[in-house]
């Protein structure tokens, strides 16, 4: 498999062609954003820990169901996935309220929801990835009526899933964001990452923040907490 | 029919007890408000034709089968109505991109959106009144999936009735605002107004301003376009 040029850079990750037309490499980085992008900084080691921890959930999202866009992990900041066109909508899962949610609603941090309850905001930086619903998906066009449905279900699935093999970890899933694409031939599949970039992850016990809060807040203990979920989940 | 102590005010009407427990009256003010109160004046006479102008389209409604809460036009600015309770979630339906939605998503104001796109917002002031979803709404239980089916259906009907009404008299609906309530037994019935306060009326042939749009962007000619939808709805 040979690399082949840059073909977009993120905000945590670049991604390259390959001499596969169907297939991409995803190269994680140090690089952290915060507050859509006005927050900077760099966190040692993150790219390597994402890179990891996301091939290990997205290998059990698979083993259960829910197609991925996981090919090969082929080093500690490397990964070989499916070609996809992302779908410019970010999924936001959300079991206990945080962050933006406790904000907008007046709902104080750590208050359990009711229901699980799904957020979807429309990818695009200039205008700060504003939340939009059903409908204005479809007078928008990003996905079609049947793709939400498949996107909705996925997305309550990936959260029983996390939820239940985090629990076992000591370790509460608050929240998290997903992102769903199409291959060529339009089947959905989950693509991005899932790490504590994405996810709040919160110890079962003693309540601390293991996930990206740590750098939005200037928490400080910001690469422990990275370690600390790799070696739940990676034992090591 | 006697008017008893006053049990609401909000930004636009009062609300009065009557001696009868299942009825109210509500009174229409001159106060102006927009951008969450930031901005205030008084438009004059606007009690009167809001009040009016609610009135015809609710019997308008109601002739065509959507449930209200209108009992009967007392005076200029009070009407008796049914009491309810009001659920805390302001709908928005739009035909056209124009306002916040226009801001939020980069769509420009006059822009045929290719669906009709509903919108929910938290009624609560000191948060801004946020827009929320259908998975929001159950989680902070401000309403059932069966009220919600309800309120979004009356809504698109709603939004059908009026559109086809106002085509006839060269007045474009390009969005509104919908409260509902619910009556003592449950009952949810179309509740709060519909005026030019509360939809955007552009002219069919010249796309001017007919609506609070003058008063909230400094256009002049406030009090005249509201008194040309007056005209236009009632003939006089």
């Amino acid at each position: 498999m040979q690399k082949l040029e840059q073909v977009y850079e993120g905000k945590a990750k670049k991604v390259f062609a390959t001499d596969d037309p169907n297939l991409f490499i995803v190269d994680y980085k140090d690089d952290a954003t915060a507050f859509n992008g006005l927050k900077k900084g760099t966190i040692a080691e993150k790219g390597v820990i994402n890179n990891r921890v996301t091939n290990h959930l997205m290998k059990l999202l698979e083993s259960k169901g829910i197609p991925t866009h996981l090919v090969k992990e082929l080093s500690d900041r490397e990964t070989l996935v499916k070609k996809v066109k992302i779908v410019p909508i970010e999924v936001i899962v959300r079991n206990i309220a945080a962050g933006s949610l406790s904000k907008r609603l007046g709902l104080p941090e750590g208050t359990k929801l009711a229901r699980t309850v799904l957020e979807y905001c429309y990818k695009d930086d200039e205008l700060g990835d504003p939340m939009i619903n059903d409908y204005h998906i479809y007078a928008m066009q990003l996905a079609t009526s049947e793709e939400l449905a498949t996107i909705a279900a996925y997305s309550f699935k990936v959260n029983q899933i996390l939820t239940d093999y985090l629990k076992d970890l000591g370790i509460e899933l608050i929240d998290f964001k997903l992102e769903f694409g199409r291959l060529a031939d339009g089947t959905i599949v989950l693509a991005d990452e899932i790490s504590p970039d994405t996810c709040r992850f919160w110890d079962s016990k003693t309540g601390e923040k293991l996930d990206k809060d740590r750098f939005r807040r200037d928490l400080g203990g910001v690469e422990d907490a990275y370690h600390e979920i790799m070696k739940r989940l990676l034992g090591e």
